[in-house]
């Protein structure tokens, strides 16, 4: 088959669909509006019509545009777009700081998902999963201790979790759950001593997990969501 | 612009592209499986290429299938595919009844979702919003009472909920929260006497709602969730 052209392939495909989804997400191209011509856009990126045609028809299969025929190309109201698609949540999270609601939004579905997985977890990690969660919590304490990248770990300790908790819904919102934590851990990680004082808690969640403890496994996880939503909503005071 | 393909909007397209994923969730084309080739899928459709090349796109883009030069279209594992597709949900929705693990995950999902969203609900729902979750209760009482369809009043009674809990990635888990409720309704709605049953429990929910009450309205949807489950294993179990 050469129907090869149903996902980007190719860097200039890549490109511009990150750089028109970015737009999108910023507001340059803002909901209600009508995209640019082909032609413009061809212009503005200085690639072939195939190459925008392509990013156009991504958009639209994840929610964002609508290609009306004799208007133009429509951008759809957030609501209409797939937020759970990964390049979405990567487009939107660069929006994190500014985009208040979303942060909102992002913070409570982390409260709702985490100690349901965290408790899951509990009851279901096989051998293989306690090992993946032990492995990226010793990563995190080395970090701590200067070796390694403490965001990463923080990262990898949190999938894992949701990982183990064996519900696929759940498991496939770790994109958008891993957005909030990146930005919640950028500014713990940039607190001196942040780190240092979260790390009892994972070790917390850890150990009850590895205990098969359910209902110590959502106390750790809603000390350490307490602690991020007091750091963000520092941050997001002191940006006022 | 003449990029007007970029989502099926023929009824050919769309007729194709629901069998495509139909075929997919049932296992007549299995994760793993190579799709057949385009010309095997032109005289099995008796479409155009044009047709059948726009529903593979279409399901590439929904991550159910991934294009690879020289060997074929692979059909990817369900862990690729975006779940909370509305498409996609369909689909599976239809394969329920046989897929104990997708029941399981999404009955979890709804014991996730729905509490917090009915706690939401009873701190931020406007006077829109209570409105219509008082209509669709009421929809249910004349449905009981003989006058109207109760599967449809129960589903918008919950969608409501949803919608008032004023969080984007909440509701838009809508639809795979919808999935089971259908499924589990439809149940409830056989057994005789359950609508008339379950009643009393949803208008405790409708009226901790509109009083504000979040721990009420947590213990009505428990409740609730409590009586669906049952009412799903019994079936379940009597078709073992």
């Amino acid at each position: 088959m050469e129907s090869g052209l149903a996902l980007p392939r190719t860097t200039f495909q890549r490109q511009v669909l990150d750089r028109l989804g970015l737009d999108i997400c910023s507001g340059r191209y803002a909901p209600g509006q009508i995209l640019p011509s082909e032609n413009e856009l061809c212009e503005r990126f200085a690639f072939s019509r195939i190459v925008i045609r392509e990013a156009v028809k991504s958009l639209a299969a994840k929610g964002m545009l609508e290609v009306r025929r004799k208007v133009g190309t429509l951008v759809l109201e957030p609501a209409e777009w797939n937020l759970f698609d990964p390049d979405i949540i990567t487009w939107r999270s660069r929006t994190l700081s500014v985009d208040r609601q979303m942060s909102r939004d992002l913070m409570e579905l982390r409260r709702i998902v985490e100690p349901a997985a965290a408790r899951l977890a509990a009851v279901r990690a096989g051998d293989d999963d306690r090992g993946a969660i032990r492995a990226a919590f010793e990563a995190m304490r080395r970090a701590v201790a200067g070796e390694g990248d403490y965001v990463a770990a923080d990262l990898a300790f949190h999938a894992a979790i949701l990982d183990a908790c064996g519900n696929q819904f759940v498991q496939q919102m770790q994109n958008a759950v891993s957005a909030i934590l990146r930005t919640g851990f950028e500014i713990i990680s940039q607190k001196p001593g942040g780190p240092a004082y979260s790390l009892p808690m994972h070790e917390d969640l850890c150990r009850a997990i590895e205990d098969g403890d359910a209902d110590a496994a959502e106390r750790a996880v809603l000390s350490l969501i307490k602690q991020a939503e007091e750091d963000l909503d520092g941050r997001l005071k002191s940006e006022e």
